[in-house]
């Protein structure tokens, strides 16, 4: 079924963006190449053949420049290709071929720094970042280091997995780092878009209360199915803390906030309604945005106002486990990897519910 | 020595401050008060003779009322009170007259909703704050709650504990909230003031590395002298940001920063400096400040940016108990009650290195 | 409906442990008293007319004096007492009459000593007993401290909630003292009787994945039907070890063990399953019994023992709130308070699968 | 002053431990063999030119053979070995030729299984063991994998650090374990040995308050030196329990046991004197041993009983910082390699005070 031996793979086709201008700022293009050659990799990586990768805002933040983090120009993008192992390094030995593996957004890092000692290796310096700054998962066969190619266990659809190994590792990282304990409150702003959406069920299968927010009708159906407890639509909410606290329970606030969105608002309210000793995680990386909040009413209510980035490896097991037990099942929507302009439209218009998914064969 | 019966206590002299207007932003006055009443515990009360109380920056807020919380017209201030225990309720059963005793800033709390159920007593809807809401320590005899009064070993110099009880307790409960660990480096902004120069020891007696922080030769000479590994002068630092890293060891930033500033700046400023996954601890209330730092730069980072309040009844007595060790021996003053408008003064003037206490006899 | 004041109350029947020799470890037996006077609460009191009360296996101990803490003779048994509060003492403000309250098996506490002081408040050295130390919850009114009692929402149903008070309450703060994240396993020794039959539901609450170890087919069928999702029968695997390390998925055993046997053994097995760097919760309290593990294994392997008592007030709060969304429906029978001998007798012959309630009414 | 190239190495002198029967709990003799080959580091390790090393019971464990974990033979024993790095693989980046390197109990370890995801690679299946699964650092030259080899900054004495990678490093993470915050009491059992001269500095540097507990005036001594705040003589003593909670200030006990006896009776004494709620930490490992504490004292108090194993690689990083800071200076003794056999005759009579250390060059 899989070629057997890395010197007979061939790519078939390669999504790339090229920048027509040298400036991080200038305008971009991207077009796709085939039958370029397909990488070899080194004595700690492994290959994957990547089958379905997951469509995220950050592919766009690369497409359109406008983080404080320059991106490796040209550039393959995709951070969330699941597929299969079909080579690896001559020290890799708890990775087989045939295997199914993930591209993640953290390729790899150092593994001895002060962070990768500490098990926080998205905080390591010389992390290298999948889709940004080395070649990603829009792509049908991309390199991984061994030791953070996510392991898939073979029960699991290489189709329905790929924006867990960012999309839902991420919302899971933050559950955790939010502290919430079974039983409490998490309120979820951006519920219905592709990290809310598993967000919604992560916090149910976690034994957390979703509160969900998000904007109009349709994502009310979606948090609503999904399993949110309450939903706040703050385009028609007269009083948006005053519901936010309504919901959990005993009117004192939740206990954790996630702020999955991307625009700055948000990121500025969300201590007007938390519980105090309550914890904020911001998420969401709208471009040039600010967390803004009152000293006094962080210091008397004692707010908790943290970032968290992706998972670690662990992290990225568990997220997977969490789905593999069938607690997860947002919604996603498949295209070739050629329709993925179509796909970014969208997304700038805000119109995605759920998650996109492209299949490198067509 | 003490008047056995608590209707024999005769109050000699009080301070209250008066507001001449009803308003919140309007001027304010005080004046003596002499020989007035003495109030009487209620059954779950403690009085107090007050032998010596510290001087807060909470008090001139408190004056000028330039904070969001009103308080309780007319006022008697303070809450750093020592003295000794010359009447209790019926219900009281651990406190002894006699005892040493302390009003601090929490006079009393509900001890039965869902923060004082988990020691969040200051967080307590129902908490009732000396100097603020009830009448404080700048006064000869002062009530406080059996449950929340501090308890001050007999060995204890009344005159130095008292700042131990808002100043040193505040510090102490937000070396904690840092979850800085021994060995490890905390950046403590306005290290050269009245809260800051118990900081610098307490973060010494808790195994941590203290980077002081402040303006000036004589602020910088007091930090030295309490034991801080460096001095960072933001009135002549051309890089604070730099110079706070390279004080850290491995130039990565501090594990933790303590603001406890009463200027808005630092506020803005300590995400730059402090290290990835490390904590920030705003403790310090200037005026309408807010708390500022970029999203992407917090998410990436895993900034963490808490409030940290007054300490509970726990941490009132474990930072007491460093106090008894010899641990803690910061700076202080002593004058009369009735020269507190120069003390005041003073501080208007932000020339006050460590901290003020004053004697209620005189 | 309720009797208005509290001097027209009157008991009308009360069941009491009188023991008919003096020493602790003599033969005891109990009688019903009728129309024994209502006891009047103190100020810091609230007098509860319980309408039901389960039955603990502590109640059995209390019978036959085989624990080392002597219990106050003559004695009303009884610590899962559900009612409605019929008088209050004068301090006492958040409870009102006509609310539904428990006497739980601490009955009071101090408040203010220093494990009160850090919520571990069934740790305080004068800390009561409800059916122990101080009269409990086998009869028609029952007096309990108004910071301890347990707040019940008026949509719960007494009957069903009962048992919350302590098996709920129990297995509940021993599944979060066990450190165990959702999404790891937590294997239930005893996992069919009273307290196991809470635990598994509260495990899957809380996102755990339960393993549960007992003996027989019925309580194999219990287990199965409240949601465990493997089960070890001891009294036929040929190797419990190997089976439970097998039901841990990855085949490393179990993150966290709870210990709600009755016997001995158990607590000398479970440091063999038990995952590295997990914890065993020891719960029950069979008679003269002693923990025993190698040192070697204990240490190289980082496994950790530790004891878990009745819930805080918090616990408390949290358990019956997981009761009051539906997620907790153990199985309980419902017999008359004068049949509580025969419930005794089926505890001492293990026949007991979920637990006993008792209706005080007849 | 180092060779440059790791072929004009040579070995002048390595200690070998053969055991002249096959089976485990045969009698075994040692020789030295000089002039052996020099190992050549794998590609993810290193070569350690060895200065010095230190003596610890472990290496008599391994002589011994009764640890139920069969060692290698023959072997090269020592897991404290201090030296220079003289050659490394191709793929290690950030250890340089000429940097001080350590030798310690864990030589390597997957970095990819969940043990080592969480940070916990003493715990991981596959790590090998210096001294005692691979050969240790009782030799001139050693291997180590670059991952684990301890960072030694130059500034520090390798003569001095050397007892510090394995005694230093495992009381210290055992402290950390122990959950002690700084300003509790920390009861050490065996306070003179080798492990527990630096559990008194480490404990006092990390603000805690030990409690020493040993036998004789010479220990006793040692540890008043290095600053233990009492010294119980369990030789001489007629109740250590209660000398033990005397100790802790408030008479409820330390906060937390550092078991480094080597033998078992302290193993079941020490849940008498912990105060409730505290941690027993066991790190000793005499032979055929047994932890032994009633299971309703266990529970009602709420104690926790815990292993704690040698430190990982954040730990020996935080380890070496204290000490090069100057914070521990535990007592040692220099002699040759030559001299190791006298060295275990003095440690099996429980003649050692504080650490020996070998000079590989003699």
């Amino acid at each position: 079924m899989l070629a057997p031996l890395s010197h007979r793979i061939h790519g078939k086709r390669h999504l790339q963006l090229y920048r027509s201008s040298p400036k991080n700022n200038g305008p971009k293009s991207w077009r796709i190449r085939e039958a370029i050659p397909v990488p070899k990799p080194g004595p700690d990586e492994v290959l994957v053949n990547i089958k379905y990768s997951g469509v995220c805002h950050t592919d766009l933040h690369a497409v359109k420049g406008d983080w404080p983090l320059p991106s490796k120009m040209p550039l393959v993008g995709g951070h969330e290709g699941a597929g299969i192992v079909v080579a690896r390094g001559s020290l890799v030995k708890d990775v087989e071929i045939g295997d199914y593996a993930g591209i993640k957004w953290l390729n790899g890092s150092c593994l001895t720094c002060v962070q990768c000692r500490q098990s926080n290796e998205s905080l390591c310096g010389d992390a290298t970042l999948s889709g940004y700054t080395v070649d990603g998962s829009f792509q049908q066969y991309a390199i991984g280091k061994a030791a953070h190619v996510a392991r898939i266990p073979k029960d699991c659809d290489l189709e329905a997995i790929a924006p867990i190994l960012c999309a839902g590792l991420t919302v899971y990282k933050a559950l955790k780092e939010s502290g919430a304990r079974p039983g409490q409150h998490v309120a979820i702003v951006g519920a219905g878009g592709g990290l809310g959406s598993f967000a919604i069920q992560y916090a149910k299968a976690m034994g957390l209360h979703p509160i969900a927010i998000d904007g109009g009708e349709d994502k009310r159906r979606v948090c609503t199915e999904l399993g949110a407890q309450s939903y706040i639509d703050f385009t028609t909410s007269e009083d948006i803390v005053g519901d936010v606290k309504g919901a959990s329970g005993d009117g004192l606030g939740p206990n954790a906030v996630l702020l999955l969105a991307v625009s700055e608002k948000p990121f500025q309210q969300a201590s007007q309604y938390i519980r105090s000793k309550g914890t904020i995680v911001c998420v969401g990386l709208p471009a040039n945005a600010f967390i803004k909040a009152p000293v006094f009413d962080t210091v008397v209510r004692e707010v908790n106002i943290k970032g968290s980035y992706v998972g670690n490896r662990q992290d990225t097991a568990e997220a997977i486990d969490f789905f593999r037990r069938g607690l997860i099942k947002a919604p996603y929507k498949v295209v070739g990897l050629s329709e993925l302009q179509s796909v970014y439209d969208l997304m700038l218009e805000g119109k995605i519910a759920g998650r996109y998914v492209v299949d490198t064969s067509r």
